[in-house]
C-alpha cells in the first residue's frame, strides 16, 4: 500500500524547476561574496579584470548547458590552453616525439618556474610554461606557416564556434614575456628547441591570448569528457587515446603545485589560467568551467578551486568515486518460452514449437559495452543451460561498443558458436561492430532490425531443424493447417462453411484488407503470410511502422470488424504469394438465418481463438512489465 | 534482411567459452617466459621465492573471479598493506589526525627512501615505508593492546576469509629492519611518533608479513573498487569516502617513483609489494592482482607492471577512459496514452479516461542515480508538456542512489510538486531513498510496489479529479455500467439474458473462479473489482504472483472456458465487496435451442470485446518492445 506524505526538505524561497540549476545558483551565492585572492597584474591588460566577475557553467555529455553569473564575457584562456596544445602535438605529430621533448611528471614547483630536467633539459610536464613553449616549438617546426591557423581551427572545433585572439593581451605578453623568453633560450640551449625560439614563443603568446568565455571553457571540457567529441556540435577534434593522456596530465599537473593533494582532495582533472578561468572535466560526464579573476598564491582562481572542491565533496564528482553497477549490462535475460514472435501460428505449429521454445534464449544488453560489460555478458553466457541452441542478443540499448570491446565481443560470440549455438543480433543499428581489423561481427552473424523478426527467424530455424519444412515452404501442409482451425467445429458445420467460402490468391504486397474499408469479409489463411502493421509514435515524436502481427497458415484474420460490422482499423498486406478462404458477410447472414448452429459454432471458435491470443499476449506483456 | 557469415577472427587452437578467461590466459602466456627482474633478497625468506611463479586474478564488482597460474600460493603482502593501513587510520582515527602526521604527495624517491618533509618531518605519503610506520604508530597509540587484532580482523573482512602472519618473514624482517628502525627513530625525533617507536615498528613488520594469495589481493582490490564493500561477502570494511582517498593515493603514489608517468601511461590505481604482489583497482568495476616475484629497479613486479599496462592499453581500463552515456539514465519516457493499467474498465470509464490519459507521464529510470543521472532526470522533467499532472517514476532498474543524489532527487521532486505535478514512485524497492538527514522521499511521495498499481492509481486519480466518483466508490453507476456492456445487444435480447442471469454477492477475498474447475459460468460485473493473477517465474527461478488483469464494473469475465467448455486456467478473486450477474451454462444451452439469435448476439459482443482487448494489449506489447 502506498504510504504518503510527511516531511519535506527545507527549500530556498525562490525555486528553480531544475535542481542542477538550483545547485549552480547555490554555489554561486556561496562564493560570490568571497574576497580572497588577487587579480594577476604582471601585465596591465590582465590587471583590468573585474575581481567581482564570477561565472559557473556545466556542460553535459548530452549537450546541455547550465550557467550562472558572468558566463559570456570574453577573457584570455592563458594556461587553460596548455593541455590542448599538448594534445595538438600528440594529434598532429606523435606521442613518441612529444615524449622525447617533454616529461609528464608533476613539477612540485610554481607555475612559472623553469623546471627543466637537470640532465636532459626536458620540461617536467606540458602544463607549465616551459612545457607549453616546448610543445609550441614542435608545432612551429612541423608547419612554420600554418601552425597558428591550425591551432585556431582546432580551438574552434573544441569550443564549437570561431575563437579569436585578444591582440592587446598578446602584445602586452609578448613585450613583457622576459621570463618565458629566457625559458625559450634555455630550451634552445638543451636542444629541446632546434632553432630560433622566437616563433615558438610567438605561438605560445598567441595561444595564451585566445579569447574565450566561461561557456566556451565548459564546452571544451565537455569535449575532453566525451573522448574528444564535442557533444554540442558532433565535431571530433581529438581521439579518445589522446584525451585519456591529457586528462591524466590535468589530474597530476593541472592545478596545484602539489599534485597529490589535488587528486586526494578533489579528484577532478582540471586546468587553470591566470586570467581567472578554470576548466574541470568529469570523464564521460561533464565539462565544468568557472571564471573569477582573483588568484590564490598558486595562481589558481580562488572561487574556481572552491567550486571544484564543493562539487567533488557534495555531489560526489571525484574520479575515484565510481559506483559499482553489478551486472547492469544485462538488461534482461529469459527463456524463449517467455516470448513469442508476432507470428500467429496454427495450433499444429504451436504444438510443434512448444517443446522447442526453451532452446532459444533472449538476452538484452544495455549501456556501454566496455570491458566490464563484456565480462558481464560472458558470465551470462556461462550460465546458459546446455540445451540452448539459439541466442538472440538484443543490442537496442547499447550506447557504445568501443573497438577493443568489439574485438572481445566477437571472440566471445565465436566461442559460443563453436559450441553450436546460433547467434542472432537484433537492433544492432549503428553500433560500430565493424572494426578496423580484418573482421566484422555484423558481416558474420545474422542481424535483424527488430527483436520480433529475430524471434520469428529463431522459431522458424527450430521448426526447420526439427526435420519438417519451415512454415514458409509448408505449402503441402497448408490444407491440413487450415483445417486445424476449423477442426474446432463439428464436421458437418465445417463442410458447410467451406462450401460457402471462396479461395482467393494474393501476390506479395497485395493489400488484403484496407484500413477504413467496410469489414465485410473473414479470412482463413490456407498458404502464405499476412502482415498487420501499425504506426508507432516514439516519445520524440518520430513515427515508425511496425508489425503488430503476422498470420500464417491455419489462422484467421479480419474477424473483429467482420463481426462488429465496423470499418477496418489497419491494413493487412500479403508478404508472399498465398491463398485464403474468404467468407463474405452475405453468406454469413444467410447462414445465420438458415443454420444458426453453424454460426454459433463459428463464433465460439473465434471467441476461443481470440481468448487464447489475449491470454498469451497479456502474459507476455505482464512478463515484460516485470523485468 | 539478415546478412550472414564471412570472415572470423583468428583464434587460438584451444578455446575457452569465456573470453575474459581467454584474455587472462593470453596475458599469462605472453609474460610467463619473461625472465627480467630480480627476486627481492634483502632477507633470506623472500629470496626463497620461485621466480617462475606467476598468477593473475580478476575479481569483479559482481563477485566473479577469473584466475590463471599460481593464484592460491601464499606470499607476504608487504607494501600492498600500505593503502589499507592508511585507510584503517582514516577509519578508526580521523582524516585530520592522519593529515597532521602524513602528507599525500608523490615522493619522487625510491620506495625505501626516507622522504620526510625537511621542515615538518612528515613522511611524503602513506605508500612509502615512513608513511606506513607513521600510520602504524597512530594505530598503536590509540589502542596499544588491540591494534594487531583489529588489523587482522580488518584484513579478514577485506579478503573475505581469515588471514594470518608468516612468522618466519616477520622475524626475519624484524631482525634485519635497520633502515625502517632508523625511520622510526627519525619520526620520533620530529614528533610524528610521540613515544617509543618499537611497537609501531612491530605492527609495521607484522602487517608486511600478512600472508595472502593472489586471489586474496584481487578480492581486496575489488573491495576498494566497490566503495569499500566486499562484493563476495557483502562485508563493508571501509566507507566510500575513505576508498576515494585511498584510490587517489594509489593513483599518484602507488607504483612508480614517477607518479605522473604511471597515471599517464597506465591510469590504474595500483600498489605493489616486494614479495611480488601487485593489486590494481578499476573503480566501480574490478580488482586485479598479479603475483610474480622478480622485481624491476623500482621494486615493482616486472610481470605485474606489464599486465597492468597491457590491460590499460588493450581493453581500455584507464581511469581516464570513461565512455559518455548521453541520457542513458532515462530508460524510457512516454505519454500515459501509450500505457494503460491492467484494470479493464467499462466503455463509459474508458471514454472518460481517454482524453485524460496524456496528463500522465511514465518515466523509467535506470543505472546509478549519480550526479549525471540526476541531471538527466532533471532535463527530462524540463521537457514535460505543461499539462502533465501525474508523473510515474519507475525505479525498478536503478542500481544505486547515493546519499548526495537522494538529496538532489528529493529537491527535484519537490520542485515538480510545487508545479502541482503529482509524483508516484513505482518499484523503488530497497533503494536507499531514505537519507540520514531529516527527510525521506518514500515517506512523502506515494510509492507502489508495481508499475501497474501506480498506473491504476494515476488513472483513478484523474477520474476523481474530473469531478465524478472514482471507480471503487461508483456503486450507483454500477447498474448503468453493467448495462453498457449489454448495450451492444438488441434491447429484447438484453432483457431476455438479464432474466436468465442471477445476481451473486462476493466478499473481499472470495474466490469467484477457481483454477481447474469446470467453466460453467459467465460473469458480468455489476459492482466491485475482480482480480486474475498469474505466477511469473523470473530468469533466476524465483516465482512471483502478479495480477494479469482486474475487471471493474461493466466488464465481463470467465468467457473463454465458458465458451470452450474447458477448465479454468487461473483463479479470479474478489478484491472488495461486490456483485456480479452470472449466466449458467444450462441457461445458455437452453437459450441456444430456444433463441439462437440471442446467443449469436451475445457471442458477437464477446468477440468484439475480446478483439478490442487483444488489439489494445498487442499495441501496448509492441510499443514496449520498441523502446
Amino acid at each position: 500500500m502506498p504510504v504518503t506524505l510527511a516531511l519535506r526538505p527545507p527549500m530556498p524561497p525562490e525555486r528553480h524547476l531544475n535542481v542542477i540549476q538550483e545547485l549552480l545558483d547555490d554555489l554561486h551565492d556561496r562564493y560570490a561574496g568571497v574576497n580572497e585572492g588577487r587579480v594577476a597584474d604582471y601585465i596591465p591588460e590582465l590587471a583590468k579584470a573585474c575581481p567581482d566577475d564570477f561565472g559557473i557553467v556545466i556542460a553535459t555529455a548530452s549537450g546541455r548547458l547550465y550557467q550562472k553569473g558572468i558566463t559570456d564575457k570574453p577573457f584570455t584562456i592563458q594556461s587553460v590552453s596548455k593541455p590542448f596544445i599538448y594534445a595538438l602535438g600528440l594529434k598532429t605529430l606523435s606521442a613518441d616525439l612529444m615524449a622525447s621533448k617533454i616529461d609528464v611528471e608533476p613539477s612540485g614547483d610554481a607555475f612559472n618556474a623553469i623546471s627543466l630536467d637537470e640532465q636532459t633539459g626536458k620540461p617536467r610536464n606540458p602544463m607549465i610554461n616551459a612545457g607549453a613553449i616546448a610543445a609550441s616549438a614542435q608545432l612551429c617546426l612541423a608547419d612554420p606557416d600554418g601552425a597558428e591557423r591550425t591551432m585556431l581551427d582546432y580551438f574552434t572545433d573544441l569550443a564549437g564556434h570561431p575563437l579569436g585572439i585578444d591582440e592587446a593581451v598578446y602584445l602586452s605578453e609578448k613585450h613583457t614575456g622576459h621570463r618565458n623568453r629566457a625559458i625559450g633560450h634555455l630550451l634552445r640551449n638543451f636542444g629541446i628547441i632546434d632553432s630560433d625560439p622566437e616563433p615558438a614563443l610567438d605561438l605560445y603568446f598567441r595561444q595564451c591570448a585566445i579569447a574565450v568565455t566561461c561557456r566556451d571553457l565548459a564546452v571544451m571540457g565537455a569535449t575532453l569528457a566525451c573522448q574528444g567529441r564535442n557533444p554540442f556540435t558532433g565535431a571530433q577534434p581529438l581521439t579518445p587515446e589522446i584525451c585519456v593522456r591529457v586528462l591524466a596530465l590535468m589530474g597530476t599537473c593541472g592545478m596545484y603545485d602539489f599534485a597529490g593533494q589535488w587528486l586526494y582532495d578533489v579528484g577532478i582533472p582540471a586546468k587553470s589560467g591566470v586570467a581567472g578561468g578554470v576548466m574541470a572535466v568529469i570523464p564521460g560526464r561533464l565539462g565544468i568551467a568557472t571564471y573569477s579573476p582573483p588568484l590564490d598564491v598558486y595562481g589558481n582562481s580562488v572561487r574556481g578551486v572552491a567550486v571544484c572542491r564543493d562539487l567533488s565533496r557534495e555531489v560526489g564528482l571525484s574520479l575515484f568515486n565510481q559506483y559499482a553497477q553489478p551486472d547492469a549490462t544485462i538488461r534482461r535475460s529469459y527463456r524463449g518460452s517467455q516470448r513469442t514472435s508476432r507470428r500467429w501460428r496454427s495450433r499444429r505449429e504451436q504444438e510443434r514449437l512448444a517443446p522447442l521454445r526453451d532452446l532459444i534464449r533472449i538476452i538484452h544488453v544495455q549501456g556501454v559495452l566496455d570491458f566490464a560489460g563484456i565480462e558481464q555478458l560472458a558470465a551470462e553466457f556461462m550460465k546458459l543451460p546446455a540445451d540452448v541452441r539459439v541466442v538472440i542478443l538484443d543490442l537496442a540499448h547499447v550506447t557504445e561498443c568501443p573497438v577493443e570491446s568489439s574485438y572481445l565481443l566477437d571472440r566471445q560470440l565465436c566461442a559460443l558458436e563453436d559450441r553450436e549455438v546460433e547467434i542472432l543480433l537484433s537492433r544492432a543499428g549503428q553500433l560500430p561492430l565493424a572494426t578496423d581489423r580484418d573482421w566484422d561481427i555484423s558481416r558474420r552473424v545474422s542481424a535483424y532490425e527488430h527483436l520480433d523478426s529475430a524471434l520469428e527467424a529463431a522459431e522458424n530455424m527450430l521448426l526447420e531443424r526439427q526435420g519438417e519444412a519451415g512454415p514458409e515452404e509448408d505449402a503441402a501442409a497448408g490444407e491440413q493447417a487450415t483445417r486445424s482451425f476449423l477442426d474446432q467445429l463439428a464436421p458437418a458445420h465445417r463442410r458447410l462453411l467451406l462450401d460457402l467460402m471462396t479461395l482467393r490468391s494474393f501476390c506479395p504486397g497485395d493489400v488484403v484488407i484496407q484500413q477504413g474499408s467496410q469489414g465485410d469479409e473473414l479470412f482463413l489463411v490456407r498458404t502464405g503470410s499476412y502482415n498487420i502493421a501499425i504506426d508507432l509514435t516514439s516519445s520524440d515524436g518520430l513515427s515508425q511502422t511496425t508489425r503488430l502481427a503476422t498470420f500464417g497458415p491455419g489462422t484467421c484474420f479480419g474477424e473483429i470488424s467482420f463481426i462488429a460490422g465496423t470499418t477496418r482499423s489497419a491494413d493487412i498486406v500479403a508478404l508472399e504469394a498465398g491463398e485464403c478462404w474468404v467468407l463474405h458477410r452475405r453468406a454469413f447472414d444467410t447462414l445465420r438465418q438458415s443454420d444458426p448452429e453453424v454460426v454459433i459454432d463459428l463464433l465460439q471458435a473465434l471467441t476461443c481463438d481470440l481468448g487464447q491470443k489475449l491470454a498469451q499476449t497479456s502474459i507476455q506483456l505482464t512478463q515484460m512489465e516485470h523485468y
